[in-house]
């Protein structure tokens, strides 16, 4: 397929994907490997435009089909513009959401159709799966309540912004079916899934997260060694 | 199906299909018809959102695929949010341009494999298509060179302003690849369309769309006497 190294985060909102897809980013960087963090959707400029859209409070009206076509037409250009350049220069990408949260929220928490969902990311993917994806698993009222705090109080969440929006506010019986729609998911493919109590502290758990990436580091070229190579 | 018209137009750049969608539309309104004209990409708030982000010049890095989806998206937010609601009243929508285009410029012009595109098409529109097409055939070079005169000097576009964007930027044997790729459509349902040859006055072009329409009208109940049965 390629010759780097593909990470994605997946979870629930407020279980703290991001805070640690960063921390991982950064240890990789200061050991010295070729590696970019990026996230869905958004991560290109036409994806932050796209993401804009997804996440306006005001868009009640939007169908959900559209909103299906926009999450994998963001995906597209990331894959296209970022992905796939990157992983085909042996470099490191870990992203913040990813395909199967098409899956999980569109599919099992809206009900879409699921073979719909996957002949729509096959193209906006070209196949591309992930070498590994981390599920941070935490109660879904304690992730949602976290992430409403953090909005209200940003020291909540260790001083960074939060983002409230759209896909946020929908019920908690939602949230729940995207929850055990993640459940199946890891289920249909085991080998890809490292499954995290997220509800540990944040240096356990970033721990419990090198030591699953580091066995594949193996095939990735740090920056250092390429730059000798010259 | 439904129980309205559904009439949409085709054809290369500058051929006049806004023209006359908007001369139908003006005539059916005139006479007490339940109609509404709309476009895509855009059409609805979210469509229009979509449409900026499609057109604009800086986006060269747009890969294809994302094209694809995103005028998919603002097509499904379309048909979900306005056609299929208008239909169901019985009404008639013209749309100046509908998933033909995708299947003449992205399919035929960009060379996107036309089975994808036809199975994102599906989940876009939900299988509805149009009851009757116009094509405005026009040759190529003439079309864009109109376009091009029309955007320098409005008056010669009877005076409207002409968006020329990132989707006519591109070259001539493109724009020759979609039309043959319009013919090949008609091809594979005669039925459904209506092919004219643009080059002809307005007034005369319009009188054979307008003859072309009438006979569907029959199942379609003007306003006035939806209002008598009140």
């Amino acid at each position: 397929m390629h010759q780097g190294l593909f990470i994605t985060f997946e979870g629930p909102e407020g279980a703290g994907k991001s805070t640690q897809a960063r921390r991982l980013y950064e240890r990789l960087q200061a050991a010295g490997y070729p590696v970019i963090l990026t996230r869905e959707p958004g991560g290109t400029r036409i994806g932050e435009l796209i993401r804009r859209i997804l996440v306006d409070l005001r868009h009640t009206e939007m169908a959900p089909t559209t909103e299906t076509l926009l999450f994998s037409a963001a995906r597209a250009q990331l894959v296209s513009e970022l992905i796939r350049p990157y992983l085909a220069t042996g470099g490191i990408v870990i992203c913040d959401r990813y395909a199967d949260s098409t899956f999980a929220y569109q599919g099992y928490g809206l009900g879409r159709d699921l073979d719909e969902l996957r002949a729509i990311t096959a193209v906006a993917t070209g196949g591309l799966k992930p070498d590994l994806t981390f599920y941070l698993r935490i109660d879904v009222e304690v992730g949602l309540q976290r992430k409403r705090a953090g909005r209200e109080r940003p020291e909540a969440n260790s001083g960074q912004p939060v983002e409230w929006n759209r896909l946020d506010a929908r019920d908690l019986a939602y949230h729940q079916r995207v929850a055990q729609g993640f459940a199946e998911l890891m289920a249909q493919e085991p080998e890809r899934w490292y499954a995290l109590d997220a509800d540990q502290p944040l240096d356990v758990l970033a721990e419990q997260i090198w030591q699953a990436v580091t066995p594949r580091l193996a095939r990735i070229t740090p920056i250092a060694a390429q730059g000798s190579a010259d």
